[in-house]
Order: structure tokens, then sequence, then C-alpha cells
């Protein structure tokens, strides 16, 4: 359990850093790509909050193998919110995020931030769930202002 | 580099471990994870296959950096290739795979076998090379046998 919080710790500073070394995509791929991401968070979160709020089993060895996807998937959307791409696909990425990035950046970091605590919370119910609940904040702040219905 | 090896073989542990006890997804987004799952490897790949062909230039930081995450998201489709999911969605994969899910499944960790030395192999050019085309086989013989094209 330590050394695997240690390890998405570790791996969150090195797909993190230097995000602009990144190859560029084509917009349409670059959408994709975001979507992909998030779509994939989005699996992973969804039994943790299930759990969170009894609506499945709490179940440890799974919180912990969602949370652990949670916290290194996450990091991967930024790439995808590439300049030129408010548009050249089908999103529901608002024209604002690119006009406020630096807010926009600082809004995803938050929730990576509180993705990372994941994994380390993920083996006890209480404490996952709290952390589901400040997780979740940190989605609705960024979507609400940023993402389309 | 070392810790980051390390922290990438634990991650592999940690996710491949008791795939059965993942929740069920419905059809279509069952269909839409390994899809997306995929997209991700394939995103990432892609750079680090450019790289070893000489088409873009060799960047040991970028390398690293899509090295983890191509050896992380590789650990994911497998989920999403639950019972049932040989329909009901636009998907490529072969029904065949369900008819051989114990060859699917080693042709699958034999592909994760190799992403899992991408990142270890990433800070040289030359053992990059030969880690892409040593990864590139494993995914190739996947793909020719159980994807549409």
């Amino acid at each position: 359990m330590r050394k695997s919080v240690t390890a998405v710790a570790l791996l969150t500073l090195a797909v993190g850093a230097g995000a602009s070394a990144w190859a560029q995509m084509k917009p349409e791929d670059a959408i994709k790509y975001r979507q992909s991401a998030m779509f994939l968070v989005g699996q992973n979160f969804g039994p943790l909050a299930a759990m969170a709020q009894g609506k499945i089993p709490y179940d440890k060895d799974a919180a912990i193998k969602y949370a652990e996807i949670v916290a290194f998937v996450s990091k991967l959307p930024l790439r995808g919110f590439q300049p030129g791409t408010d548009m050249g696909g089908d999103t529901k990425a608002k024209p604002e995020i690119w006009e406020n990035m630096d807010d926009f950046k600082a809004k995803l970091e938050k929730m990576q931030q509180e993705t990372a605590k994941l994994p380390e919370t993920a083996g006890d119910f209480n404490t996952l769930k709290a952390q589901v609940g400040e997780t979740g904040k940190a989605c609705k702040a960024c979507h609400d202002k940023y993402r389309n219905k």
C-alpha cells in the first residue's frame, strides 16, 4: 500500500512535468485524447462514488485499483486542451478555457491534487468517502465553469 | 529513473491483479472504455515509434513520459472486453476474441510485458529503439488476429 502510494506520486511528477514538450496532435485527435482520458477517469471514479454513497458494497481491493487508475489517468487530459481545439470536433469544452487557460489549469491541477489522494485513502471506507467528496467538488468546479451541458 | 521503473512495476501489479472484481459496464461503455484506452496508448506510443524511426528527434524526457503512460494505460483495455461486448457498439474487435479468451489474454499480457519495459529503456535511444520494435511486434500479433481492419 505505502509503496503503491509512493509509486503514484512519482509517476504523477514524471507525467505532469514539462507538458510543453508534448508532440502536437491533430485537433480532432487532441479532442478525442482529452475525452478518452476523461471517460476512463469517469468509469473508475464512478464505482468509487457509488461505494462512498453506499450504492454498491465497499470493496477495499477494488477501491484501491480504481483509485490508482483515477490518480494516474487524471494527469492526461490537459495535453488534449492544446491551442486551437475549442473547435475541430464534437466537444463540450467551452471556448472560455482558452481565454482563461491559467485558471483552467489551476482547476485541473486542484482536481489532480485531490485524485492523487485517492489511493492512500481508498483502503478505508471513511477516508475514501471523505476524499471522494473532495474530489467530486474539484471535478464539479471545473465542469460548472468550463463544460457545456 | 530507477525509482520510476519500480513505480511502474508496482502499479502494473496493482492494476492488473484481480480483474474479475471490476464492476460490469454497459456494453457500449465497455467498448468505449477499451477504445479510449487503446487510443491513449496509440497517441503515446506513436511519438516513441516516430523517435525510434528517426521521424522526429529523440527527446529523452519526452520519451520517458510517453513510455510511462503507455506502460500504465496498456493495462486498462482488458476490462472493456467483458462478455457480451462483441456487439453493442461500433467495434473492430473480432468475435474470435471471446471464443479464444485465454489466447487473447495471453497476447494482451505479452503486450503489457513489453510496454512495461518501455520506461526503463526510454532513457537511451538505442535501447528505446529495440524495445519499441519488440512492443510493436506484440501489438501487431494481437491486432492481426483479433482486430478487423
